[in-house]
C-alpha cells in the first residue's frame, strides 16, 4: 500500500553526491516507465551536490568560491521536481511502520512516511579525542576537511593576515589524500607546513613509492614526520598552539588539519537494525539494496572489491555517483548492478614548483601478500613523452601481478606532469582480469609529445613480465 | 648447416626501431640460452635507431638536433655487439643459397650469407608524380618528412630568410598524421600553412570528430582545403612556386610537405619470392615469420587488427618495436607471439595558441559498419578536470560499439592538454573484448584536477550504453 494512492514516495536521505544521483535517476526512470513517484530528500545541512574533493583546491585558492564546488544548487534539485528539505536531519527510521523521524535545525520533529527508502548518508571525519575539548567540541584551529562548512572555516582561516610578520603555521595529521592535498593547500598560502602521519605518507602505495612522494613533498618545503602520532594538543584560550607527538616532540601549529580518514555515517541505518560490515558501513546487495524497499549507496556503505573479492571501505565521489544512479534505476524497477571496485584512486602535491603526481589501482605489492596472492612486482623509471621532447617528465611505476596465474594486480604511478592518468589503463586492465603480458602487448597510444615508444605503463609491464 | 661452424649468422636489413629491437634481442636472448650468435645489420643510410615521428618536432624547433633523435647510435649498437654496416643497401635475397646481396654507397657489390635473416626495411612515403621531374627526383623545395635526411632539409629550408619580408608559404599536401604534424611545425615557423586534403583531416576519425579538428586548425591560421587533391606543382628553375588542385585552384608555394602516407619498403623479399598482402607488406605470422629461417618487422609488414580480423597496414613506432623483440625472441627459439593491433594513436596540433589532441582506437562508425559491425556511436562533450579547477580543457569523445553484442569497437578523442592519452583506457577494454556497459561501470581514477566524477571516457561510454 503507498503513501499516496496512485504514487509512490520515495525518501532520500543525503543531498549529494550518491542521494541527488538516485533522486534523479529515479525521477528519469520513473518517467520513462510511467510511473508517478513523489522523491523528498532529507539534508542535514543546507549545502546539496557539491564536491568535497574540491575543498582543497578551493582552500589553496585555486578555486573561487564555495559555490563553484557546488554541482547543482538546491534551487535546481527543486526545479527538476525534487522536494529537498535542508536542515533537516534524519534521526530515526523505522522500516516496519515506514517512517522517518527528521528534525529541524530549530528542534522541530517531523515525520514522513516512505514507500521506498534510500540511505546517501555519507562519510563523517574521524576525530581523534586530542582535537576536542571536555564536551567534545573541536579547538579553535583544529578541522577536518570534509564539508562545505569545513571548507569555510578553512577560507576564513587562510584570510587571516599572519602574526607579526611570521609565518604562519599549519600542522597536517595524517598522510592519506586529503592531508596530502591540504598540504598542498597550506603550503600554498604561505604556511609553513608539517604533515605527521602514522605510518608513510600514501600508504595505500608500496614504501618505495611512498619514499618518492615524501621526497617530493620535502622538496617543496613541507616537514613530512613520518612513523609517528599525534598524541595531544596544547591550547590557549581553547585555540591549538602546538600538537605532541607520541614521541614526545612539539609542533608548533597556528592551524591543525584533520587528515585522519573517514568512517561511514551508518548510525540511522544500524538504528533500524540493518546489518553493518567490518568496516562500519552498509551492506548492500549488487543492486545497492539493503532491505525490502531500502538501497543505500554511497560513502555510508561498503563496496565490493573485485580482486580481494570482500568488501572495503572505499568512501569516493565516483563510486558514490555510479551507485547513487544504480539505487535509482532499482527503485523503479529498473535491474541494474554494481559491479564493484578496484581501488583505482589519483592525486597530486603540487606546490613551491614541486608537481608529483599520484596514482593506484588494484592491490599494493603488500595487500597482494596480504590477500594471499604470491605477489611480484617491480618498479620502472620512465618518461611520460619521447626523451627529446621538452613536455616529458619522469614516471615511476610499480607493477604487482600474481606470480602464478600472472595475473595483473595492481599499479602505482608517481611522477611528473601528464604521468597520473595512465593508471586507469591499469584499471581497465584489471577490470578485465588480464595478465600482466596482456598489459605488456597491449596496442596504447604512442607519439612523441605523449608517450615512448614502448609506453611507460607497458614497459614496466613488460619489465616485471621478464622476470618470472 | 651453419655460415661459421659452432655460430650461427643472423643478418637483420634495417637498423631503425624493428631491425636493431631484433638485434639486441636475439644478442640478450641467445646469452641467456648460451648460444653463439652473430648479428650483421645492413643499412643503406648512415642513421640507426631514430624517431621518424619525433621530425616534425624537430621541424617546428622543438628539439635541438636531429642527434636528439637518434635513440642508440651506431657507435653504440657496434660497442653492443652488433656488427653494423652502414651505407650498405641490400639489393637481394636468395632464399636457397641463404645470401644477402648488398651494394656500398660507391657501388661496390659484396654478398652477406645467413643462418637466420630479418627483414625490417620499413616503409617508404608515398611519391605523387607531380611532385618529380621526368627523371623521378624531386623538385626543388617538396620533400617528405619521413627519414633524418628529410629532416635536414626541412631544418635547412626553415632556416632560410624569408623573401623581401613577405611571409613564406608552405602547403603540406596530406590530412594524416603527419600532414598535421607538419602544420603544426611550418606554422610555428612562421610559413603561411595551407593543408590540402583529399577527403578530410584525420580521416581515420569520425567526420563530426574530424571537423572539429579542422575548426581548431583554421582557428590557428592554417587554411585548411578538403575534399581536393593537388594534381600538379608549377616550378621556376626546378624549384615549386604554387601547386594545383583537381578544382584548378593554384596554392602558392615556397615549400610543400608530401604527407601523403606510407607503403610498405618490401620489394627485398618480394624479389625473393616471399607473399606480399593486398598493402604490399610481408604477411608474417604470429611470430614476425614469413619464410623458414627468415623473420619480418616494423612497417614493412602487414599487421594483424584484432577487431576486423584481417591485415591491415599500420606503419607506426610503437609497433615496429614490439615485433623486432618478438623476431630477436624467436631466432634463438624462445616462441614469443605477437597479438596484433588495435589501431590506436594519437597526435596533437599544437601552434598560435592552439593545442588540440587527438586519439583513437579501434574502430570509426565508418569502419565499423564496412567491417559488418551493426555500429552505433556517439560523441559526448565532456571536461578533463572538475568544472571548477583551472586545468580543465573540453574533451569530445565518440564511442562505437556493436548494438548486437554490445562490444566496445572504438573510441575517437579530440580536446585539450590532458584529453588525449585517455585513449588507452579505451584501448585496453578494446584488447579485452570488453562491452561499452564494461567501460562504463569500471573503476577509473577521479580528483578534481584529473577528471569529473563521472570520467569523460566513461560518461561518454554510459551515454552511449544508455543509448541502446
Amino acid at each position: 500500500m503507498s503513501v499516496l494512492p496512485g504514487r509512490e514516495r520515495v525518501v532520500v536521505v543525503g543531498a549529494d553526491a550518491a542521494g541527488m544521483s538516485a533522486a534523479h535517476q529515479a525521477l528519469r526512470s520513473a518517467r520513462a516507465v510511467g510511473k508517478n513517484i513523489d522523491i523528498v530528500v532529507l539534508e542535514k545541512t543546507f549545502d546539496t551536490s557539491y564536491s568535497a574533493c574540491g575543498i582543497p583546491y578551493l582552500v589553496a585558492g585555486l578555486v573561487d568560491s564555495t559555490d563553484d564546488l557546488v554541482a547543482r544548487t538546491a534551487d535546481k534539485h527543486r526545479a527538476m521536481g525534487v522536494d529537498l528539505r535542508l536542515g533537516s536531519t534524519a534521526t530515526a527510521v523505522d522500516l516496519t511502520s515506514r517512517r522517518v523521524t527528521a528534525e529541524s535545525e530549530d528542534g522541530h520533529p517531523s515525520t514522513v512516511p516512505f514507500d521506498k527508502l534510500v540511505l546517501a548518508t555519507g562519510a563523517a571525519p574521524v576525530i581523534p579525542d586530542w582535537a576536542t575539548d571536555q564536551h567534545g567540541r573541536l579547538f579553535g584551529g583544529i578541522r577536518p576537511a570534509k564539508n562545505l562548512d569545513d571548507a569555510r572555516f578553512w577560507l576564513d582561516l587562510v584570510a587571516l593576515p599572519a602574526d607579526g610578520g611570521r609565518a604562519r603555521r599549519a600542522v597536517v595529521v595524517g598522510g592519506g589524500y586529503i592531508g596530502v592535498e591540504m598540504a598542498e593547500a597550506t603550503l600554498a598560502r604561505g604556511f609553513d607546513t608539517t604533515l605527521i602521519t602514522r605510518h608513510t605518507v600514501m600508504s595505500s602505495l608500496d614504501a618505495h613509492m611512498s619514499e618518492r612522494i615524501v621526497a617530493a613533498m620535502r622538496s617543496a618545503g613541507v616537514q613530512v614526520v613520518t612513523d609517528h602520532v599525534v598524541e595531544a594538543a596544547h591550547t590557549v584560550d581553547g585555540h591549538v598552539r602546538s600538537v605532541t607527538t607520541d614521541d614526545g616532540t612539539d609542533y608548533a601549529a597556528d592551524v591543525v588539519v584533520l587528515g585522519l580518514g573517514l568512517r561511514p555515517a551508518s548510525e540511522l541505518g544500524a538504528g533500524a537494525g540493518l546489518a553493518l560490515g567490518e568496516h562500519g558501513g552498509y551492506l548492500p546487495d549488487d543492486r545497492q539494496q539493503v532491505a525490502e524497499g531500502v538501497w543505500a549507496g554511497g560513502d555510508c556503505c561498503e563496496v565490493f572489491d573485485r580482486i580481494r573479492r570482500r568488501t572495503v571501505f572505499a568512501p569516493l565521489g565516483t563510486h558514490a555517483n555510479k551507485q547513487g544512479r544504480i539505487c535509482g534505476h532499482n527503485l523503479v524497477g529498473e535491474e541494474r548492478t554494481f559491479a564493484g571496485i578496484l581501488g583505482t584512486a589519483i592525486t597530486r602535491f603540487s606546490a613551491a614548483g614541486v608537481h608529483v603526481e599520484i596514482a593506484r589501482t588494484g592491490l599494493s605489492t603488500t595487500q597482494a601478500a596480504e590477500a594471499g596472492f604470491d605477489a611480484v612486482s617491480l618498479v620502472t623509471d620512465g618518461v611520460t613523452a619521447s626523451g627529446y621532447m621538452p613536455e616529458r617528465t619522469p614516471i615511476a611505476t610499480n607493477v604487482v601481478a600474481d606470480r602464478s596465474s600472472r595475473r595483473l594486480l595492481g599499479m602505482q604511478i608517481v611522477g611528473g606532469h601528464q604521468s597520473g592518468k595512465r593508471i586507469d589503463t591499469a584499471a581497465a586492465a584489471l577490470w578485465g582480469e588480464m595478465s600482466v603480458d596482456d598489459l605488456a602487448a597491449m596496442d596504447l597510444s604512442y607519439a612523441p609529445p605523449f608517450a615512448t615508444a614502448w609506453e611507460a605503463v607497458q614497459l614496466a609491464s613488460r619489465r616485471l613480465a621478464d622476470r618470472f
